[in-house]
């Protein structure tokens, strides 16, 4: 499977989060040493290998977080774009969002565009007016 | 004053962080709303008017950092690059060195590479052996 445009590339990595779905999480990866992936407050993980190996590790200890992402801005080329993205996770149960500012990179791969970089910063945390009404699980992203 | 490719604007970009020289900073900078700045911690600026006035304030709280920039990966297209970057700075004075993870985009202007994006994450404090000498003075990047 392709992505015939970086913006869905980026669909199908949030999906991916989303639903914990490893598989997917793969398909968008540029597979390469060259991709690159820094967590909130992370190392640099560098190589489809390392980066795959850290959403496998994160995925199995979550519940299906809420994931909304919101493109702020977007600079592209005929084989590279960069997206600035702001993203609200929270874990299923939470009344806590934490924002996250991210800047994804899309390269032009062969047969379609991939995820070649995520940078992801610790998050703000905006926290809802009701207090959380049962204890909140699953590590977020 | 244009730079002939992303590495010489990447110089000119840490030469003036670490000369606190804000008119080559504005210099490096894209002149544009769609340039974007995330410094460690903090929000997303937009703007180059937002993101000068950033570096204004730091560089007015400061002395002149040691900053080290390592080239890590970089991808580029006709009129876009980017490179993750891992930064060393240490105020002055103090025997700690921060070690920032950055991502830096690079577009061509009409008359030559400039810097679009500037993405830092928080820290990882590097202690060296030697307590320090003297209190450490200067706000770090």
């Amino acid at each position: 499977m392709a992505y015939e445009d970086p913006a869905a590339a980026e669909q199908a990595f949030y999906d991916a989060f989303r639903q914990l779905d490893l598989a997917q999480m793969k398909e968008v990866w540029m597979d390469s040493d060259d991709a690159s992936c820094i967590h909130p407050g992370g190392e640099l993980l560098q190589g489809s290998e390392a980066i795959l190996k850290s959403w496998a590790a994160m995925f199995n200890d979550s519940m299906p977080p809420r994931v909304d992402h919101r493109l702020i801005q977007a600079s592209s080329d005929n084989h590279l774009a960069v997206h600035t993205v702001e993203e609200k996770v929270s874990s299923g149960a939470g009344h806590r969002r934490a924002i996250i500012l991210a800047t994804n990179i899309y390269a032009w791969a062969s047969d379609g565009w991939r995820l070649l970089a995520h940078h992801a910063s610790l998050p703000l945390v905006e926290t809802t007016r009701d207090p959380p009404e049962e204890p909140e699980t699953g590590k977020l992203h």
